[in-house]
């Protein structure tokens, strides 16, 4: 019986901004984490954060403060016995659900909470995450989802159909990614902050290094934009798939008109074409670009829009983040929906720790819930990993299947010490 | 020439939870203000808030520090002459862009302090904000939206449209206020947390006080809010007008099953029937419930939700909310959208000082937007006005014009020292 004793929040920034590495059409940030360590009385300790940009990290760091109540005091069991009260103590909390409700920085603190739960959960049991998930009988999984909001999406009885039929050839699938690894992406290749010959010299140095799709950032001037695309495609050659990512600065008609003039490179997918709230902008331009795919979900704020973004046919790839959404629950949610429409999951990832986590998404997700790997693949940036004590590993552009207990999450103790702000080492 | 030195932030809480006061479905909680206090080297302070539901207050005042810098050390007029830039570095901050992006605690934040600029300009005017408003030059109004993301439903072209041919009639319209003031309903009658003979009674004496529409909350157990529902029809007879308010507690089917018993009542309009971010929900209930209105927009995140809901024919009430968004000049982009949709709009209200504040904004929307009075109605709610300075006054049901230079939003200093939070004597 663990009991959890405290719940400690860390504020750990990464000085990422001056280098222009995670530069983009909108954001330019000190990759951050608020980190939150789950205290217990037992040996072990549960590790969640969700990640923001940098300044306003003592923001979501606060938000943790406020849901700590919820989880201080009671024991793994407890919360594990009962997932849809304990997820809604935090999301549905009569005083601070009118934060939100249910997005940005409280959703992300929950998201946070509630991963480091289940990390906790996961080191118990002994397993990775990705198997404790992939084992779980169906009832439980099932309890582990709010519908309320999506039941006209999913319902309880879709979501067990679909997970008892994951069931089957789950052993054989299992096999392919202990040999083959987890097909991925490097989104390392075309920041908008590096120069030609920088980006030219990545993705030949990507392609070398085994990767078959790579994401460029679009989004700044057009006409630089067409041309950057250009530079790439002709490194990677006609085969290989080449995604780019707008980070929502365009408007709806633009576009359209932007992806007309970049199709030249043939794109594979067009990421955050606008606003991440747009839903039926997203559903306008799927229509106008396809079969080029729409892609969307790092800042999708909660289950109701990615409902809304698969009712509409918005998109043709979505991206769950791990720690934007309320955690391993509401991301089970998004898997189910997903699958029920037909959809491919392709993971966000980069920032801190986001590539650890994701991966124990998308197994899972190809062992029980989505049973295929056509159209998956996770994102991968290779950037601040050395931070973690169970850090992914990749060959040959495959992540390789994580096999130490929990999800991953856990942050060496002295890179807290060396990046905390403002007082760590690193800041002062 | 006034410069801001300063932005002070106060953490003010009221003990309203314990007398059930602002009880619905899904809140509960003591009604609090991020307070904003912007110190200039004149004479005058500007003063702005967002509303909160208690707990958690910590967290937005945290957000309102983080922004500060935007505003610390900076002209008044330096901020007024470029107001999309000025909005812009509140709420695409390329760090902190990532907490929201434009929602929830962050955005609430934006809203806190673009309001107490306003509040500051129109004092410094000598104006009440709604007259300050309705006498500006077009195209200063039209500088003050930011277009971005909702080109596809306004052009600039068309916001100025509106806004020249709302310069005629406008002195009628004035008078017509003047003489009779604005219409408004009271949600005083039916929290959830109210017996039976409370609503009976409340339902009475608001009908003897000129009241001739009024709102329940619905969204508990379904045959009690029928009965309540009926009680307070047979209170206030066949005319006057029932609004309900299921603060979004509803899935959709649930929320069309329900609106069909609750008919028998004769409702006005469905007020928040589901999950706030859901447009298509929206929009399905709004066809089922035809000609039943479906209202929304008290937590509805920003001007992209907004114009969804107006695209998709999903409401037939607009209620924005003055400290939702991020103040005045996201307030315009929606009241715009209103108007060329054809969708009235009737501002959400109460909470901590919301009446004060969204009186301007009715007003002004009256006066050179919306320009007609029908299906207009300002919320109201008597609770917390004494501790304004220039708290909002009504007579037979109607607010009357507010007069006193600036936004209505100045809190007494012994009200700000009272219910300061945690040390305050209130709270101690």
């Amino acid at each position: 019986m663990t009991r959890i004793l405290a719940v400690d929040v860390h504020d750990v920034r990464f000085p990422t901004a001056a280098a222009g590495d995670g530069s983009d059409a909108v954001n330019r940030g000190d990759y951050s984490a608020t980190y939150v360590e789950l205290k217990t009385d037992g040996p072990l300790a549960g590790a969640g954060f969700t990640f923001t940009n940098g300044r306003g990290n003592e923001i979501t760091c606060a938000a943790v403060r406020a849901l700590a109540h919820h989880v201080t005091g009671r024991t793994l069991d407890e919360l594990i016995s009962a997932p849809l009260a304990f997820s809604r103590r935090l999301t549905a909390d009569e005083q601070l659900r009118w934060l939100g409700p249910e997005k940005g920085v409280i959703h992300m603190a929950a998201g946070a909470v509630v991963n480091a739960v289940w990390d906790l959960r996961a080191k118990q049991a002994g397993k990775p995450l990705w198997r404790l998930l992939a084992e779980l009988p169906t009832d439980e999984l099932v309890a582990c989802v709010d519908f309320r909001h999506i039941s006209d999406a999913l319902t309880p009885a879709e979501a067990a159909s679909i997970l008892d039929k994951g069931l089957a050839g789950q052993q054989e699938r299992l096999e392919v990614i202990r040999r083959d690894g987890f097909p991925s992406y490097t989104t390392s290749v075309g920041w908008l902050g590096y120069p030609d010959d920088k980006v030219r010299g990545l993705a030949r140095a990507a392609y070398a290094q085994g990767w078959r799709a790579m994401k460029m950032k679009v989004g700044g001037d057009i006409a630089d934009d067409v041309r950057r695309a250009g530079l790439i495609r002709a490194e990677i050659g006609p085969e290989a798939l080449l995604m780019m990512d707008a980070n929502q600065v365009w408007d709806v008609d633009e576009a359209i008109a932007n992806m007309s003039r970049l199709a030249a490179a043939d794109p594979y997918w067009i990421e955050e074409p606008t606003h991440a709230d747009d839903v039926l902008g997203h559903a306008r331009i799927q229509r106008a670009v396809a079969p080029v795919r729409v892609a969307t979900g790092e800042v999708a704020a909660n289950r109701v829009i990615f409902k809304q973004l698969l009712q509409a046919g918005a998109i043709g790839v979505m991206q769950v983040d791990a720690c934007r959404v309320s955690g391993v629950g509401e991301v089970l949610a998004e898997l189910l929906m997903a699958a029920k429409f037909g959809v491919p999951v392709c993971p966000h990832a980069g920032g801190v720790g986001l590539c650890e986590l994701v991966q124990h998404l998308a197994i899972f997700d190809f062992l029980r819930i989505g049973t295929s790997l056509d159209g998956r693949m996770i994102e991968y940036v290779d950037h601040l990993h050395e931070h973690f004590t169970d850090p992914v590993r990749t060959r040959d552009g495959r992540y390789l299947l994580p096999e130490q207990p929990g999800y991953s999450a856990t942050m060496r103790p002295a890179s807290i010490a060396e990046f905390a702000f403002p007082d760590g080492p690193a800041w002062r």
